[in-house]
């Protein structure tokens, strides 16, 4: 059986977050989490009301969605979830968008290691901070980073930490020191990822976005670093599938 | 003599734009242009009325200038113009910046070529479209982008092209079909950079944004290009120096 349980195939869109960001790409979403963060914007696919979306999927027919929506305008392609890596069986996915010289990002908060990782163009490793309420399993992560530092290099890996108030921003930092050679990202946390008031989230997630940046600016032990918001909120709000 | 016309150090404040859009850095501005597009947003190094900010100073000075400022936070220098690209002299700098560890970012318009561009760690090409008035050369473009391209890929080398309207919108396509292996950037154009009513700022660029990466996404010829905002100005307005 080599199908995954797929929530929603959507796009051309951009990528609004991380290193890629900006990147005009489709998403793949697949369902399941191991974590439950407080925070988390994608809660319907791990917390029982999306349970409806969910497809099992082969890689073949997850290719022809992406064709049917994405037709010829498309060179990359972002899977995210939930957690893609509790997903063995994305290897056939991942293969089958290597034969069709499709470059691959995906993001993973670097609990669970999977050897197609080796397959991914841009990996984006994504420890989650205190205010999450969950735990960094720092051996997981320690392991997943050797082995990707290990690789032939051709593909790239980043490291993002979401900050939402001083005790994430310290964790981040402690992170950044930890693995101080892979490309380490500061993302500002959107408090309030229900709201459809979109003026006002805007407003809000600027606030958050300068403070970040002048925490950032006044800190000597964050130097080679970038800080950056989740941009596709500033065009789209909390909405979904855009 | 090894001074170059420097018309303001500042920083750490964050790169707003293109390929390391979130990165904390300082900037170092040189005055003097051989363009004047209509809409430059730092004409004030090149159409006189910035000219009692220039001071002549060589590599040693801009350093001590830079370490007044950022101090020991910083590992990264955007310099800037005008068209840096203008100074032979830059090269003390660059050597300086280099033996100090500092990564360097580097944007001119691809007008012409110094031998220095081969030590810029992350280089950004940014010709000009046609609401600039600006015509490209692109016998220089070619001769640029080739030499690049035969160094041992250490640095990378990136092409950014900023939209205001649909004749500059085909000519990014032209030239991103021309040089296809690059990496690709369609940023935003800000018609409005006198104004400081930073909210109407905001919403009219959002929209602007939102218009450009509509007609990314229906575009096919356009698949793997990232689309960008010029981030700093939702944070700062038309500020400048930070
Ligand atoms: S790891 Fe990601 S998908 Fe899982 S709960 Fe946390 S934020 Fe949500
Ligand atoms: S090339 Fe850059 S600095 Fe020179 S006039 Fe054009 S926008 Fe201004």
């Amino acid at each position: 059986m080599s199908k995954v349980p797929v929530m929603e195939v959507f796009g051309p869109t951009i990528q609004g977050e991380g290193m890629v960001i900006g990147q005009k790409t489709m998403f793949v979403r697949t369902a399941g989490c191991d974590y439950s963060c407080s925070w988390c914007d994608s809660s319907f696919t791990w917390d029982g009301t999306g349970i409806d979306l969910i497809k099992q999927m082969d890689a073949e027919e997850i290719w022809a969605e992406l064709v049917s929506h994405g037709g010829e305008g498309f060179s990359f392609v972002t899977i995210s979830g939930g957690n893609p890596a509790l997903l063995k069986n994305l290897s056939y996915l991942i293969n089958l968008l290597k034969e069709k010289k499709i470059k691959i990002g995906l993001e993973t908060q670097g609990s669970k290691w999977q050897d197609w990782f080796l397959n991914i163009d841009e990996l984006t490793i994504s420890p989650k901070p205190p205010s999450s309420g969950m735990e960094t399993d720092f051996n997981a992560l320690d392991m997943i980073l050797g082995k990707m530092k290990a690789t032939d290099n051709r593909n790239q890996t980043s490291l993002k930490v979401v900050v939402f108030n001083d005790e994430d921003y310290n964790y981040a930092k402690m992170v950044h020191l930890r693995y101080p050679e892979i490309p380490f990202f500061l993302q500002v946390g959107n408090e309030d990822n229900k709201t459809t008031d979109d003026q006002m989230l805007i407003n809000e997630l600027l606030k958050k976005y300068e403070w970040l940046i002048n925490k950032v600016m006044a800190d000597d032990e964050l130097k080679d670093v970038k800080v950056l918001p989740q941009l596709h909120t500033y065009i789209w709000g909390n909405k979904r599938g855009v």
